[in-house]
Order: structure tokens, then sequence, then C-alpha cells
């Protein structure tokens, strides 16, 4: 087993937010950086992201204790991008309080040669036509997965459409997958994003795990039962990291693979809501890892015998 | 295997339907009858409900065409259990339009002594001073489940407690979990009805599946992905059917067998709600079934391999 490596292109960004369970002033954010100390458990990961001059050392030094190449990281002219949001009781949905997207605004993903080469893919929530332009570049990659939301499917969906069909999984959570195929019921919208192209989705229940539908498979993952619930921020993209690094990690992609990398998603995931920040995904062991996946794979597990 | 017979104390109801796909005139309804037509492909049922004098002989004929004992279905003087109501384009809640309790008002269930010998029992939603009467009658039942309504939470908590605590496992979907537990968070409210006094619960969770939760075990079983809905109407008491249905019929408890007893219950539902009534639980087939709960099956399975 040779674990190949990821890349992942999306952003950097300092999260002020305030939950039923506490707050947090200036945290470490964004989608890459969920996306890495979720994916380098399994694998090594290159980012391609930008920040500004007052990006903190410390953080910095958070990805360099991991196996995280930040040589795509560009430091911009400018203040880091910043969101500022609460969730209330329900934890449903952010309420998104304040966007600063600072140098974010005019962020244009640079990749070298060796980045174009890097076999495993996250698309993080950005433009779909930087989407597109990221995916032009890459030279045959074995499995990319792609991330939107309904800003994106609102405003340029037939973009986001064509991401879908240029991918090898897209993500989406089930509002945007509702709201992108134009239907109500989940499971005839992921049979209608097939329709429209897309070669596999996973469309992300929250508290109700994640359904997996291609034309060959369709599989769902409970979610993990956390308890110590504190900030829900980050588990879509930490999900996509422990999907993808389990996948680059094995260097498959058959039903078997897919299967277990739902769960790894999903265990990631529920680390990741446990504290502000990606505190949790950065000091998880694999012990941690597996025991949850193995809880996961229990909570569902059972031998079929005959009935009648 | 001798499958051992079941006892379902409940109602017997003339349902009018209005669904986004039809409607439905004093079709055949009540909890009694969607959990007899489930649960007889499995073992025999005797039901304990009451009938008005209108009750149309068609229906009787229905019962008695299946494995069904009728004996305990008392006619009173006056009219049958009347319910209209209506379902919007989520379909996640009925609307009552009307209640006609009629003879139902006054039901008080008579137990023979052959009934108070039947093994496996369902006490469907009726007022929970009546289940407790039916569990004092009782010799020494085997396995029992229960089910209530927001109705009983709100008006007679204690008493809803109190047959949690003399049941084995107690059905309730999320609303009702969170109500009686007070408990938002799903998880935490199944822990408090244990430590309540619950030996184990059931939390039905509408098209996300339903969790099976005890101190031994805890369990998942997704919903089937139904794309032929229609009405979901019974769906509660047609799970409960297929769940008692295998364990009566296996004559067991244990946790290899009530997992595939949460997925019968899971197969039974999704073909409940695919017509008005329980039409599609009369003519259903246990090839279509086992079908259904393999498709389940295949739907979480996979065999977990070391990752590190």
């Amino acid at each position: 087993m040779t674990p190949q490596r990821i890349l992942v292109v999306g952003s950097v960004a300092l999260d002020t937010i305030r939950t039923p369970y506490g707050q947090a002033e200036e945290a470490l954010g964004g989608s890459a950086s969920y996306f890495s100390f979720s994916a380098c458990h399994f694998s090594p990961v290159s980012v391609v992201a930008v920040v500004g001059q007052d990006f903190p050392v410390t953080h910095r030094d958070t990805f360099a204790s991991r196996d995280i190449d930040l040589a795509g990281l560009e430091e911009a002219p400018g203040r880091t991008f910043r969101w500022r949001g609460e969730y209330m009781a329900e934890l449903g949905h952010a309420h998104t309080l304040e966007t600063q997207l600072n140098v974010f605004a005019d962020f244009h993903p640079r990749l070298t040669d060796a980045h174009r080469r890097i076999p495993y893919v996250f698309l993080a929530n950005i433009d779909p036509e930087l989407q597109l332009e990221v995916l032009s570049q890459m030279r045959k990659p074995r499995l990319v997965l792609s991330d939107t939301m309904n800003y994106w499917i609102a405003r340029k969906p037939d973009k986001v459409l064509e991401v879908l069909r240029r991918v090898d999984v897209a993500l989406l959570n089930e509002e945007e997958a509702r709201a992108l195929a134009g239907e109500t019921h989940l499971t005839r919208a992921a049979e209608r994003l097939l329709e429209q192209g897309a070669h596999a989705v996973i469309i992300k229940k929250g508290e109700h795990g994640a359904l997996y539908h291609s034309h060959d498979e369709r599989f769902l993952t409970p979610a993990y039962p956390v308890v110590a619930l504190t900030d829900p921020t980050g588990a879509g993209d930490s999900f996509a990291g422990g999907f993808v690094g389990l996948l680059a990690r094995l260097d498959r992609g058959d039903g078997a693979a897919l299967r277990q990398a739902m769960a790894c998603g999903t265990a990631m995931a529920s680390l990741a809501i446990e504290a502000f920040s990606p505190a949790r995904l950065v000091e998880t062991t694999r012990e941690e890892l597996e025991g949850r996946v193995r809880e996961l794979h229990e909570l569902v597990h059972y031998d079929l015998f005959p009935m009648f």
C-alpha cells in the first residue's frame, strides 16, 4: 500500500463563532483547513489557498506539525478571509453575521506542475468557474471530489452542473441536492442528478448521516452519535477529508473501499464538531479514529439470515 | 421453529385521507389493522379492538383472508371510529380534519383467557391507563412493544412513563421521544428514557430510519428508499408489525434477531406507505418482503478492513 498524495483547493479563514456551547475568536477555519487536518491522518496533503499578511504563524505551525504541504498557500497583500457566525439551539444552520472576503475575493488558484500531477483532489466550495479552471489543469487525476453551496447553485447552476459532470463524486447537503435537482424527494433528487450527468453524489444529511448514490452503488452511513456537540462548522469538509483520505491511502475506488471511506468521513466529521476549529482533528489518533469507524460499523451491521 | 401468536390491542377505523398523490374514502385504517396485516406475514395474530355496527363485511373478509383471529373484535352499538386527514407536500405530518371516536370513545379492551396467554404483544396507541390495564392482565408475555402519541405525553406523562417501564420495548417517533425525555438531542433523549426506566426504545425517524436503543444494544436501520410514496398513514404500526412479527416467528429476542426485526419493520413500513389503507401489506409476498430486507441490508453492509 502506497498512500497517494491529495490536493485540496479551497479557503483558509479566521472564524469567530458562537454556539449554545461556547464561542471562539479568530479561530483557524476554512474548507481547506478542515479538509487537510482530516485527510492528513490517511495520506499526505497539499493545500492551494490564499491568506493575508496577518495570518498567524501559530496556525502555519499547526499545519506544519502534520503531513500537510503549504507550498501552495499563497500570502497576498491584505487581510485573511474572515467569517463571523452563530448557531442557535437547533445547530442545523449557521447564521452568518459577517463575511469579510478580504484576500479571498481575488483568489485565483495557482497550480504548480507538482500540484497538477497529484492523483486525488478535493475541490472545496469556491466559484464553480474556478473549480473548472483547476479541473482543466489537472493531469488525469484518479479521483476528484467536489463541494459547492446554495449561493453558487442559485447564481451559476449551469457551471455547478458542469463541475458535477466532470468530477467523480459530488458532495452536496440535502438542501443543495434538492435545489440543484429541482426535486424534493431525496432518493428521486439523487437519481435526477445522475440523469443530469453526475457520476456519483454524496448527499450529507447532517445528524441523519450521508448517502452515496451512483449507477452501481447505493450506500448509506448513519451519523456517528456525537454527544459532545460543540460547533458544527467544518463537518462537511472534514467528512470529505476522511472520504478522500482513505481512498488515497488505499489507492482504490471500488465499492468496499467507498463504503469504508464513507465511514471514515463520518468519523472525521464527528470529531470536527466536538470542538471549535479543527482542534479535535489535529489531536486525534489512529486508535480513536479506528474506534469510531468500528462503532459506526456495529451500529448498522448484522448478518442476514433466512426468515421463511 | 414454532411461530408464536401475537396479540394486538388498538384501533380499527375508517379513514378518509387526501395526500398530494391521491385520496381514499372510508378506507380500512386504525393501528390494529396496519399492525395485523403486517405481522401476519410472520406469525398468527389476534386482534382486540372495537368496531361499530356499520363496519363493512368486506373489511372483515380481508382480515379473514389472512391468519388474523377476530374473536376479540367487539361489535358495539353505534358507528365505527372515523378519521379524516390530509397530508401536504412534505408528507411529514398529518393534518387532522375530523376525528369521530364513535364506539372507540368507550373502548375498554376485553381479554379472554386465551388472549392473556399470548406471548407476544403490541399495545398500540390508546390511553396509557388502558395499556396498563391490559399489561396487568397478561400472563408472563415474552415480549411487549408499546406505542403512544403526543396527545398522551402531554396529558398523562406519568402513565406513559409507567407503560415505558413495564414493557420490553417502547416505540416513539422523534418528537414524542424529545417531548417525553425533555431533551432535544436525540441520542441524549434515548439515554434519558433509559434512565427514566425504559428497558429499550425504538425511535422512528421517518425517512431517516429508526434507532433501537437499550443498555446493551444500539442499532440503526435506514428507511427503505421508497419512490412510490402515496400515503404515510400507518407506517409506524406497520413497522411494529414487522418487528414483533419476526421476533414472534423466531421466538427470539437476542441482538441478531432484534437487528433483522428492525429491517422487517422498515420493509413493512415501506410497503404500507405505497398505497392507501393496508392494501400493499395485504397483497405482498414473502419474496417481495425478503427482497426489501435484503436491499436494506445491502444499503448499509460492508466488511470492515484494517486501515492503518
